[in-house]
């Protein structure tokens, strides 16, 4: 079997768990956001300043892939959210499967359910995990010529979140570069400016959530109408 | 066939390049150090500092792994050394055919030939390219709980190379942490505090190629003595 060949079947394995997935969440209404990013970019944080600022109105919850170690569901859980760590084992992405197994554990019923990839730019792109969208987040310390460097994660998100901007001042990172190339590989995509530490943006991300549940929700009410 | 048997398939088609490249490097003298990090921790910034450093001392080459562009090659190209591309057109990470292939095309001879790997801090750990040795950068930008979030590549990598320290003023990154992290994870490696943008460190990871080549052509001279 070739590698190509190979790579097939581990997607279409993984694409019937997502199939699985999506059908899940449309029925319970549950919007599913996928966060991607390098390691260090600030998914956790970012998830951190939402969680305090939407946990009052919506049922939040959260599953957290990692490499090796639990910490990352420990913020979470610390702020009064259900969250689940998938400890991969050394693998480089969370697979559908993986999510399968630990919604089938009970506990993460909610209205948006967070899945936070491990932290890697390449590999998570390829995987469905019966998301509802796909985030990608990019600090301002990585550099603006990221986007056309990984174009995978940057053409697939339908938003991509600007990180750190409160470190603007310290580093080389042109915002309307990374602005141009986001463009260019994502047109309809939402571009976001935040910083957690600041909370500046914050708010336009929660808007922007709570716009795709709403919008997710009347989709399935017209489906579930007379007539349909 | 399993995604175990598989992936153990491809490993040893790897190894068996890899074992290639580092009978050619011995050889020929060369010093091959491996570098990895996530996107936009600094690997080609320092490598522009190490050049700009070593280039009269010593014949230096690269060969840059990315997803999608030219855009490393060409920074170390412009600072007068040979540096090849290698596009791995989606792949996380450089394999050692990959690294062959480019070097059978010829103009790369050097002291040392840097492997600057494709942004990422899980994927390229497991995949040997014949080299020296692996330094995995960390900036202090990403957070001081990595080591242990990514254990694999901290625990293999004989350097362990924190960049951007300029921003520590900024940022929450406590570097005794970190220390202490690299230090269980690897007793024997060296650490380092750089910041390409002030200059502070590059001397001392200079120092370190220095002596690991000459380490090198000692212990290849003794091996080529009479009586072994």
């Amino acid at each position: 079997m070739s590698q190509i060949e190979v790579n097939r079947r581990l997607l279409s394995e993984n694409d019937l768990a997502a199939a699985f997935l999506r059908e899940k969440f449309g029925r319970e209404g549950t919007l599913v956001p996928n966060l991607i990013s390098s390691p260090g970019s600030g998914k956790t944080t970012l998830l951190e300043a939402t969680v305090a600022a939407m946990s009052g109105t919506y049922r939040l919850a959260a599953i957290e892939g990692d490499i090796a170690t639990e910490r990352d569901a420990d913020r979470l859980r610390r702020l009064g959210i259900p969250a689940r760590q998938i400890i991969t084992g050394g693998a480089c992405h969370l697979d559908a499967r993986l999510v399968r197994a630990e919604l089938e554990r009970g506990g993460l019923e909610a209205d948006i359910l967070f899945v936070e990839n491990v932290g890697n730019l390449v590999c998570p792109t390829s995987y469905d995990l019966g998301e509802d969208f796909k985030v990608v987040l990019l600090s301002v310390t990585e550099g603006d010529d990221k986007p056309f460097k990984y174009p995978g994660i940057f053409s697939r998100a339908a938003a991509a979140i600007i990180t750190k901007i409160d470190l603007l001042p310290y580093v080389d990172f042109d915002v309307e570069v990374v602005r141009a190339q986001v463009n260019t590989l994502s047109p309809d995509g939402r571009f976001l400016l935040t910083s957690a530490r600041t909370g500046e943006g914050v708010d336009e991300w929660c808007r922007l959530l709570a716009e795709k549940l709403n919008a997710k929700r009347k989709a399935a009410d017209r489906a579930d109408a007379p007539g349909n």
